[in-house]
């Protein structure tokens, strides 16, 4: 976070503009290297920076364990100011590299697919875990309490009005953990981290609820962390009700307040 | 847009959960590919691909104008549904091709910085628009109108509440053109590929409005297209503050009825 002067202009007040400090969500760029060398760069809030490197390596497929990786670490930087942007990260012997495509010039995600069916394709073979066989039932009053929740667990989204939040709870509704970021995928990323480096995987009988809208990768990422429900404030898109469907998981949108959209899976959510 | 099945519940009203179709905003991937060689896969909304395609060239710095592109095509499909996802580029013989560094495994775009301030760095060296000489003068009160004529003239977004929007609009408020996507740097490279291929960049004296957060990314982007003036309806980060800032570019955020902030180049807000 950092502070910025600012001009507060309302013309439905007859007072005059008004300069004052506000303050913004951070944003930096991190660059995640395997073994040195450049995998990918990501726009994220600073903290928990290796959390967020071990949780994209979980959902883009990469790791599956804590024991996949025999080091991470931010890399020290030059002395000039926001350095420490890149985590370095040594993987096992028994762990394959992440797929580059040599005759590609990126690095090759499920999402690069070139049709929404060959990208859920991809999902389902990289997937460890069957959420699809979770039998957890979370009552729609508790799903109902869950938004209110991550508000008053957000401070940062408070003042800066910048950041997108990943919360973590369990079927009866208790936070187990919140996430930050300006990227969405970002917040996701550093609960699926935390998730690994607490031994918790999968997250069987879990709940995570992100605060924007659900996307496809959203829904990738917490099906690669073995969340079988996932929650959102806003709309889903086709393909992230089509990834959740053949997942088995289930998928709420529209979450505010009493009133829930359930797309996917209905079964676990009981009135 | 596709309609998918939904289980509605509201625990606030007396009726039991209601099944009935929904209407969800369409996401799929889209490949660029530069003669044949793919450079990068997004998640975006089928639709205007070209423009997307030629929009993402530009604000990525590839190309910066409409005759560095020879063709452009969608390419064909193998008959199964959904197989129009590929946009293939052939760039004329004076366009240096893309940054891809052989060393590393992915794309290298302006944000592949480590740190911010490189970030920053990278666009501008690319950017070949001065938008900080930019003269125009937009009335705060043109400002507080163009969040409702989004609004009204974003119909799939009702629908679907799923959708992202960037609308362009003239300093005296005038929308010139509008597109959605599910992710919102898909919207501004579709209205900055608009702009290349009607011959109209840079696109100076015209306010682009996002509907979402201002992030890094569509600032880089709103200089790349030589927009002197980016609104966006919610919070932007430090680093698209500081963009701005070295940009000459006028960032506006909190864009909401008559109140707005004014972060960077509050000169060209007339109240």
């Amino acid at each position: 976070m950092s502070r910025r002067p600012v001009l507060m202009i309302n013309l439905a007040e007859s007072a005059a503009p008004q300069r004052r400090p506000d303050d913004l969500a951070a944003e930096e760029p991190l660059e995640i290297r395997i073994r040195r060398a450049p995998l990918a760069v990501t726009m994220r809030t600073p903290g928990q920076d290796l959390d967020l490197a071990m949780g994209f390596l979980l959902t883009e497929g990469v790791i599956g364990a804590a024991d996949d990786v025999v080091t991470a670490q931010l890399c020290a930087g030059t002395g000039t100011p926001n350095t420490y942007n890149v985590v370095d990260v040594v993987l096992g012997d028994h762990v394959p590299p992440p797929e580059t495509d040599p005759s590609r010039n990126f690095y090759t995600t499920s999402s690069c697919g070139v049709c929404g069916k060959a990208s859920i394709d991809a999902v389902r073979t990289r997937s460890k875990f069957d959420v699809a066989a979770d039998p957890v039932a979370v009552p729609a009053a508790v799903l109902a309490g869950l938004v209110d929740k991550l508000r008053i667990a957000q401070r940062t989204f408070d003042r800066t009005g910048g950041l997108h939040a990943a919360g973590l709870f369990t079927a009866t509704g208790e936070l187990v953990v919140l996430r930050e970021d300006v990227g969405r995928h970002n917040a996701v990323d550093k609960v699926a981290g935390w998730a690994l480096r607490e031994g918790r995987l999968p997250l069987a009988g879990h709940v995570l609820l992100v605060s924007g809208r659900a996307s496809f990768e959203l829904t990738q990422k917490a099906w690669m962390a073995g969340i079988p429900l996932l929650a959102a404030v806003s709309a889903p898109s086709t393909l992230a009700a089509e990834l959740a469907e053949e997942a088995g998981m289930t998928l709420v949108g529209f979450l505010r307040g009493p009133s829930m959209n359930v797309y996917t899976g209905a079964q676990r959510v009981t009135v």
